[in-house]
């Protein structure tokens, strides 16, 4: 039976072939891209397939860029969709549309599954994911974790195994630091093996900021790198080609001392921010016990420069990064660098407090139910994605929050301007608000721009009664909860004095 | 026999009258100032004594001040400095100077211990101290704390048993949340007492920033302020004298629900200090595990505007605000608002790291030196203050570490350039640099930026052999390393790669 895998935002489906060989493409692609340097990347994820269009798009040369990834059910699709025509990204960004259009007028972007392409590579970009598994108890607090790097020393071997003896290898996964260190031996073992000398190859790390959403491009093109180079050669090189594809007039690159920094300059940029909403949410329970609107209090103290990066909570933590780089950093800690057992305790936690979040966003819900049951409720929630005004909801908060509510069988309708069909659930999502006649409970989930000042919701719901109104990510201004308060209840995490 | 209580700065010693009258003074002083509404500032410690002044020089007011403490052989100097001529603060601020002076000459500042004073006040400002009882392993871990609100709420019932009716009270020190209730609750028992009407009386909460050092007086009269009051009219009385001492056009200020608000907005700005600090203590032990220079990675991450307050950690966490203002959030979480048992574990757990930091700092020290022994060697510390700039020694963490020091029978010499006295300790302190010659060991304690950059000490230390150079608080380059590490050793703390 042939294996099929279906590109979730066009529903089309690909066969992926029997036969792994794309030689005749690849030698094509390259005679037809005479003279311009290959750029290789590894991984077409959502940082991979955008920077092989970035890097299609250069600044400042004109690459060949070569995507890519595994002939696997779950990634295949991405590779023939490239070359078919589809972006395996959408975007609320009009310039990744634009820069893959004009990648494929230009000719200089192809994607494919077979190592024969290696060979011909200048440049290889690391964009594989590499994940961490986590163990929870019932109520999400962490109670494990491990860091499998097989999948990641693979990729590092596909590489030394297929790759010119200068090639520069920039890694841009977010790994546990002394990960490139682990890379550069693999590649000198599979080096020695094929009669190559190490001292020409150059290996750098340079972690990406990527951010899905309306700057896509722009998080990657204007935006501030940091790199290290495992020697002052690999260094060179690195920012050389960071030269080409950033605007570094602008943007200034930082070198560090040694790829160990820039792994950990990566992980530590997302603990700090995953603990300092950690440590907010212990203060979220306090507000709303003194009866204090813990919203105005946190716009106050923001006043202050040195206090600008203080975080709010809300209903907690999603994306891919910040629910996991500090448990690669802990883990590194002990595994890597350390001394065998003492990981980082206090990242640790800030991962477990936020992986709670959502269940006590739950159980706050059930606490004005006390009495009544919540069982059979028509619920609709607004947002299903974990950030607002992108479409991305990879390890969002709201699914658990969701579940919870399917548990005791609420009837759940679900709203998002940005996702149409909730992949990690197979749901789809209404993109039309409705005007919430029938709704017990109404649930502002992701704090999209569309729900903040929206005369339409205000107007729909104070027109409705007995409502249960309830903000979880504080979208709803003083005045919007005055109105609706008239006619409807409104309950806001973080706040006591409503 | 008679009780003495010494002014420190001056070596003045003032005899504490035994009859404790000070009515005549008073009402001359009230007689001079006819027409002039009084301000009352209760507690002449590191903010009332300067709030006092500030008051005196009021932006848009003609005030006559009254700063009132303790006869006790503790503060009673204060009151008699003022009056005397000598402020009872030093400051490296030239405003401080200025302001006093100015309001001795215009003859509206007047220093008592006599609550006599208390029925001619206008407004009462509130800003005696309220400390934190810790209790700590011998490591420093924190095994325990408390807090006694009795000097608190006693201040407060000595304005309700002598104020006006019609008084403004405004509370500025760093209280538990809802001390500010509590407070009104006093007010209102002693006002029916005395058969009047607690519906005159205004009471707010506003707290101060203030900054000893360079921006003393700027940190009051030119910075952002939070204020509630008990009720509306309270409010509106607190923005109205806010205006008159701070350039509110510049600053606006920020009026918030409720007084537990205002009250949780100051223990919360530093908590978000003390914890991103704490936080940064596993990350530094990292540093030094991986061979990464922190303090470059920190560097780097700065640049990134939603991380500009990512903090470095050091040799330790001083001052009167930090260490224990986390305790008095969660000691209200646990006693005044919260149900009773669960406070603030991880504002805790970030006062007890810091506590065990100067610890570390020693350990560190102590592990260069594996095999051989620190007892006895001539030790050089570079500041004794607990921040650059300031000569500020409360709470210092050169404390912990200088006695660790002095416990295995080291010779030490102290510098600060801003401390010729080190009033916990009882020691003095040189201002004169010297050569380091005959030294062991050389720390930089505090980073005071006449320790950066500085050529001669550099010079004086490379002239030198064998000597350990220990950098606690990252104020030496990476040009200076290299040039110190050729005839020395140089460690630097959250720094594994020298």
């Amino acid at each position: 039976m042939k294996k099929v895998s279906k590109n979730p935002l066009t529903n089309k489906d690909y066969i992926i072939p029997e036969l792994l060989d794309d030689k005749k493409n690849i030698n094509n692609f390259i005679s037809k891209n005479q003279g311009k340097p290959i750029v290789l990347v590894q991984g077409l994820g959502f940082v991979g397939s955008v920077m092989s269009i970035v890097c299609a798009n250069a600044l400042n040369e004109e690459y060949a860029v070569i995507g890519t990834d595994l002939p696997s059910v779950s990634s295949y699709w991405k590779i023939a969709s490239i070359n078919d025509g589809f972006f395996p990204v959408t975007s609320s960004d009009p310039k990744v549309e634009e820069y893959y259009l004009n990648a494929k007028k230009k000719g200089n972007f192809y994607a494919t599954y077979d190592t024969f392409s290696y060979q011909f590579a200048d440049i290889v970009i690391v964009d594989i994911n590499l994940d961490v598994q986590k163990e929870s108890t019932l109520d999400y607090e962490l109670s494990g974790f491990d860091v499998d790097l097989n999948g990641f020393k693979s990729a590092i071997r596909d590489i030394g195994r297929n790759c010119k003896e200068d090639v520069l290898i920039l890694i841009e996964t977010t790994v546990p630091p002394g990960a490139t260190k682990t890379a550069s031996k693999i590649i000198k073992d599979e080096y020695l093996k094929r009669g190559l000398s190490f001292d020409k190859v150059s290996i750098g790390h340079s972690y990406e900021r990527v951010m899905p959403g309306p700057n896509y491009i722009d998080s990657i093109q204007n935006f501030y790198r940091v790199y290290s180079g495992i020697n002052k050669e690999s260094a060179k090189n690195v920012e050389s080609f960071l030269r080409t594809i950033i605007k570094t007039d602008e943007y200034p690159l930082t070198k560090l001392g040694n790829t160990n920094a820039t792994e950990m300059s990566k992980v530590l940029e997302n603990s700090y921010r995953a603990m300092n909403i950690s440590f907010m949410v212990e203060w979220s329970r306090f507000a709303e016990e003194a009866g204090v609107n813990l919203y105005e209090v946190v716009d106050a103290i923001r006043m202050r420069p040195t206090h600008k990066n203080i975080m709010l909570p809300g209903i907690g933590v999603g994306g891919y990064c910040l629910t996991k780089d500090p448990l690669l950093a802990s883990w590194s800690k002990q595994n890597i660098n350390g001394d065998g057992y003492q990981g980082l305790p206090m990242s640790e936690q800030a991962v477990s407090t936020n992986d709670q979040m959502p269940m006590y966003a739950f159980s706050f819900l059930q606490s004005f139910f006390r009495g009544e049951s919540l069982i059979g409720k028509k619920v609709q929630l607004l947002g299903v994605s974990y950030l607002s005004g992108v479409g991305d909801t990879r390890y969002s908060p709201v699914e658990i929050f969701y579940k919870n509510l399917i548990n005791i069988k609420c009837n759940v309708s679900l709203h998002d301007p940005y996702v149409s069909y909730w992949e990690e659930l197979g749901l789809t999502v209404s993109q039309d608000l409705g005007d919430f006649d029938g709704m017990d409970i109404v649930v502002f989930t992701t704090g999209h721009s569309e729900y903040a000042n929206n005369k339409i919701i205000i107007n729909n719901l104070s027109n409705l009664q007995n409502i249960l109104i309830y903000d979880t990510i504080g979208v709803l201004s003083n005045e919007e909860i005055e109105i609706l308060s008239k006619t409807n209840t409104v309950k806001v995490l973080g706040r006591g004095d409503i």
